[in-house]
């Protein structure tokens, strides 16, 4: 076990190296060349030009300006000093809500360190159990519970914090998710008119031999709704064709690339071969081929964009409606139509930019089935991922290599080279997973149908929650410290247990997971800017990766992507777990966990205000789940405790414990109760003062044709997509009240990635056709 | 264990136990003395008048006709003979779809027994396992599982048949939940106009000073709801006056009692105590004393109403919201009103008759807290009930009654009164609960904070079967037969479990509660009809259970109350878990099964056809209660047959069949998903039709004259509940379409039990001053 020199070592190293990446990512930000790549958000705002334009050529790329550089910590204040009604203002809801996660880590163990510290420390300190015993301790190790003696008095301390932990956790928790709710509540209040406020997605029409699925849907809806129906559109399965669209894009940016290529050396026609990749079959002249292709293509596509439109078969049973009032809206999506529960499904449409299309063409039969092979796919992922990985790895040595690839022997002979795969080979299979793992994670959540990012970003972090939850937490900090060594356990003494739950190597995880991680983010935007933001949303997009032929690739390539809610909430949810868990046993660990928080917070500030784009806003929909996991946590907790006493002789505190978690879970139903219906559902008293408001001031509205084309699949806009914005931009300055909101000028945007198969793919679906 | 003589024995003994009851029972109907208490039902519908009132003496008590004894057992065709729709009309949709429970039971286990009896006992039978093994076995065990060898390749057979039976029973409730749901609908669609399609109840409306709860409940509406909201309905808090009201009339059934005794002896002024129960306390003139204490009373009646009327506090923070029509009812149901989701809750309002009244006193903020309250108590009645009562017992032995009561010991002393004594007391503690088990739920439920009696019971019916589950099914049948076993288990051989776990106890144990039980029901009416209905509602209403005094209380007591789901679906449950449990592993168990659920359905049938007088209607909203509880039973028979086959040395079965539970779990699922909804809301469809038609059939109609007073408390309307019986009747006849139904003529009456401690106690509360 590591004695506290080793700790000292290791959060040295770790604080000095987190010292040095914001010390770069200081000065590196300073550099004009660096702008764009420090501060996409700005440029996409249009709010902030290159400041490449004018000036001598050095000064283009190095800042010589040695004042600027006295002040180069002055990023973090300045990410501190945007106040939260203007950072709501600018990077959206979800973002500002994202970021209160830290804030909520913050004001969780912020009270219990002290408390900690100045209660539980001393009482562990003053013992010498570990002393007496013939264990192998450290000097650390004092501070933890495992110095206590077993069946000693002093763990009813332990017991009232565990309590004290736990009510002020909770007390956090219910103030933050009211807080949460009414800020979503003044978000959508003071909210833009938007097309998803009047509309629905309306699922599972029932096939009628007489009518087409559009008279249908309007006829149902004039019965049943008669005063409030307005318009509809109903769903294309355009998926074949937004697959034509994207390759003939593809094909589009190779043949820029040769003309590029052509324009810079006309000596030479550049030639590319016809088959994969452009590595095998015929030498062909480049720019005939794709020139060729292209013209191809196109045909293809109108061919497929006339079936579509015409044959009834594209059309699928459902349809976005829309009607003349919010509170229309509101009722239609909370009722239900049908006797037939499954026909006739009705929820609030996501909104324009937020549809994930490909799955709308998804038969709403065959969801049920999909969920179930998915849960029974994620069960055997979360438990058995090892096998595959273990069989991967044992064929992946260096004898198997020599075998299958005898021509590359005498390379792998050589003693260095030797040396790397050997070092590098048993980890690959494992580390290549993990690389993936999000993206099949995303998969699972795709195949399960889900219609908007939104809910795809959601449901992908819960199975990533657990995922970890499983693997990293209970897998390694629990087997892999304790009942690994249940060996020695039993045949030792009942104290190291404890000793090796609260172990300093955990310590050691903390530091090393957290504030590097944190740090390494800022730079990653930097570093990483002519690929994807691999580090960032934790995707990898494989096809792409390096690629960057085109000036318009480079200006994909550019885009800061988002938050990564998938990713980035299940890690902030270990640290939560770690926090909860140790606040008891070990408290050392809780000032590295605020470190960690505390860092975080910082940089992510920054990240937003400066960097990440947001995809999509749902108004903090995810904030529900945020809080059931902390909760989960603090379960963990109660329970590793429980289990803790029970071996250190104090089994009768086992029933005062037990009432922990009873209390816990009522706390997460009354939770539940009280505010989540404020994330899913639209009162009825909100759309009608809405609904009031606009009439007052404009009685004119021609909201049928503001609704006409919201909701029209993005592949049909084509080449007026541009102009669309404008009409939805006109119609925003045509509203009266002044609104000082910037970013929400392009809510209104279909969906970006809806052709893409993951959404942190960057790519306009464009046709230029 | 038993041999299959003792099973024969057991078996002949109790079918001639049947059959003896199902005889004397078809001739005691036959009496003319008894036509009343055997068929209530008719008289209560005013269809059968008594046939005692001409003839001579001897035929009013006796049945002289000899040719009705010749065809007595009549009554079971008679009974299978009404159509299922007239069944409906007749007695309204709750009980022809409880019956339906027992049809279910047929339909399951008739084809799987026969399947069973073809394939699973030869392949039982053709074994010497038992033979060859030195255990202790009966002959019928033959036919068990536990004849086959360890590491059989015959275990595959038992495993394909429980694929078998798992599809068979999945494919019957899906049938059956689309039946009975289509079934509701039509039953919700043929339905009069009834207050309740009209009427929302709307809990917990914010306090506003400057407002009534009344006036502030019409603007919320007006402003929300402007085409739709007709009227409103405060709910005062009539506790404290209901309970008046009931001691007057308790009064006044004694002064009557001791005015029919001072009729019958004018000699003698009939005289009581003043104390508890007329036991001790001065000695004073009855007559008086009771004339007495009713003036009293009611100048204490009238005070309380007075108070309840003009005082703001007794008007409590909720409302029955009446709208135009349904359609505007079943959006405010469904939606969500006002921005703090536990502000302005808005849920169905019950049918009057359903209302239970003194719950809608209860403060919505203390529900969550009572449910905990109650989730923790119920947990330590299921799992410790035993500790109290094995007390009480230890306590109230022989030694400890000489003790306490040493004037006791000459009597205790006679070696008679001794043994039954002893043979007396170590049960009776035990029996005494669980006589009084029902009422504790019932009254679990009620303190939960349920508004109508059918969520009432539908929650003590839960409570009960998880009651049962855990104490008769897992703690008796398994642990009794296995676990306690598991010493002999262990130090014995492999296959005592199997054994114990087959054992031909249980079989006893089916024949015992189940053959008899359905048989005693059909006699309990008859022979416990001048007090309640004790057996056939499971309660016991401990005070007025030796009083009846007056011809009043003998008509209240002749009230046949109704099925009692609250006691009755669970039993019938346990009935499908072994038979589920027994299916593969002893099908010798299943005609007894079969015997129990055939049986029932016909008295069940001929006692709701005769007999019961449901006293409301939910429209069978207690079906996914028992479709989910027959999947429970399900996923056990799974699990055990699981935990079976792993230790007769056949564990490669156990990923196949671990299978089936994640497939019924999930089929559960899809289940809830496409079929539960219709249970819950009503579909805006139905709704627009009903108004559609409604308003093409009376285009006049005073709606709101209709709905003024239909949920007004029952003890405001007082002396007039028979004239708004009428006046409700008046609106019935002037409906234009003609009816058949007659069973629901008095559907818009209050209900009945407000005041009382539990629903099966029937007591009318007027009030006569």
């Amino acid at each position: 076990m590591a004695t506290l020199a080793d700790i000292g070592v290791s959060a040295a190293f770790n604080i000095i190296s987190a010292l040095a990446f914001l010390v770069a990512f200081a000065i590196l930000r300073l550099q004009p060349f660096n702008d764009r790549v420090y501060f996409p958000k700005w440029y996409l705002k249009g709010l902030r030009s290159s400041p490449t334009h004018d000036g001598a050529v050095l000064s283009k790329f190095v800042n010589l300006d040695y004042r600027s550089y006295l002040k180069f910590l002055n990023w973090m204040p300045d990410a501190l000093r945007m106040p939260e009604a203007e950072l709501i203002d600018h990077a959206g809801l979800d973002s500002a809500v994202y970021l209160r996660i830290y804030l909520l880590g913050l004001k969780i163990f912020v009270p219990i360190t002290l408390l900690a510290f100045a209660i539980l420390v001393p009482v562990n300190w003053t013992n010498d159990t570990l002393k007496k015993s013939d264990l192998n301790y450290s000097e650390i190790d004092k501070l933890s519970i495992s110095n206590i003696p077993p069946g000693s008095q002093r763990f009813w301390t332990h017991l009232v914090m565990a309590y004290a932990f736990t009510f002020w956790t909770c007390y956090i928790l219910y103030k933050e998710y009211g807080l949460i709710a009414s800020m979503r509540f003044h978000f959508l209040a003071s909210e833009h008119r938007r097309p998803d406020q009047f509309t629905v997605l309306v699922r599972n029409v029932p096939p009628d031999p007489d009518e087409s699925v559009s008279e249908l849907v309007e006829h149902f809806f004039l019965v049943n709704h008669p005063d409030h129906y307005l318009t509809h559109q109903v769903v294309h399965n355009a998926n074949t064709l937004a697959k034509l669209v994207k390759k003939k894009k593809k094909m589009q940016n190779w043949l820029d690339f040769y003309q590029l290529k052509y324009s810079r050396n006309p000596s030479e026609r550049p030639t590319t071969k016809t088959g994969f990749l452009g590595l095998w079959g015929a030498r062909v002249d480049a720019m005939d081929f794709y020139t060729a292709e292209i013209d191809k293509t196109i045909e293809q596509v109108t061919a497929e964009r006339d079936r579509v439109t015409n044959d009834p078969k594209a059309i699928m049973p459902a349809a976005f409606v829309s009607f003349k009032t919010r509170w229309g809206a509101a009722v239609c999506a909370q009722t239900q139509q049908s006797r037939n529960p499954t026909l006739w499904l009705t929820d609030w449409a996501s909104e324009p930019r937020d549809v994930y299309w490909p799955n709308l063409a998804i038969p709403f039969v065959s969801l049920t089935v999909r969920r179930l092979i998915i849960a029974v796919a994620f069960f055997f992922l979360t438990f058995f991922f090892m096998i595959p990985i273990a069989i991967v790895q044992s064929l992946a040595n260096l004898e198997g290599i020599e075998k299958s690839a005898p021509f590359l022997r005498p390379l792998i002979e050589m003693h260095f080279i030797k040396g790397v795969i050997q070092g590098f080979l048993p980890g690959i299979a494992l580390k290549l997973f993990l690389i993936f793992l999000p993206s099949i994670l995303m998969l699972f959540s795709k195949i399960e149908g889900f219609t908007s990012l939104s809910a795809l970003e959601r449901r992908s972090a819960s199975k990533f929650y657990i995922f970890q939850l499983v693997n990293v937490f209970l897998g390694s900090v629990i087997a892999g410290t304790a009942f690994q060594q249940l060996h020695s356990f039993i045949h030792q003494s009942a104290n190291e247990y404890p000793n090796s739950f609260s172990s300093s190597e955990d310590i050691s995880k903390v530091i090393e997971y957290g504030a590097l991680e944190a740090s390494a983010d800022l730079l990653s935007t930097g570093m990483l800017s002519n690929c994807y933001p691999v580090e960032t949303t934790g995707h990898l997009p494989p096809e792409e990766f390096f690629l960057v032929k085109t000036e318009k690739d480079r200006e994909e390539a550019m885009d800061p992507g988002s938050i990564g809610f998938n990713t980035g909430e299940p890690q902030i949810q270990l640290y939560f777990l770690l926090g909860l868990v140790y606040a008891v046993v070990t408290p050392i660990l809780l000032p590295f966990v605020l470190v960690f928080f505390g860092l975080a917070y910082v940089v992510f500030r920054h990240q937003i205000i400066n960097v990440y784009n947001p995809e999509y806003e749902s108004g903090a929909a995810f904030w529900p789940d945020v809080h059931g996991r902390v909760l989960v946590g603090l379960v963990i907790s109660q329970l590793l405790l429980l289990g803790l006493l029970s071996t250190k002789e104090k089994a009768q505190t086992t029933p005062v414990l037990l009432a922990l978690p009873v209390l816990t879970i009522w706390f997460y139903y009354y939770c539940k109760n009280r505010f989540e219906s404020a994330f899913t559902k639209y009162p009825l008293q909100e759309a009608m003062m809405k609904d009031t408001l606009e009439r007052a001031r404009e009685p004119n509205l021609n909201l049928k044709g503001y609704l006409q084309n919201a909701y029209i699949h993005p592949v049909f806009k084509g080449d007026d997509d541009d102009e669309s914005v404008e009409v939805i931009d006109e119609w925003e300055k045509e509203s009266l009240v002044p609104t000082k909101r910037q970013s929400r000028r392009n809510t209104p945007l279909p969906s970006k990635y809806s052709g893409s198969s993951s959404p942190s793919l960057p790519e306009v679906v464009h046709e230029k056709a």
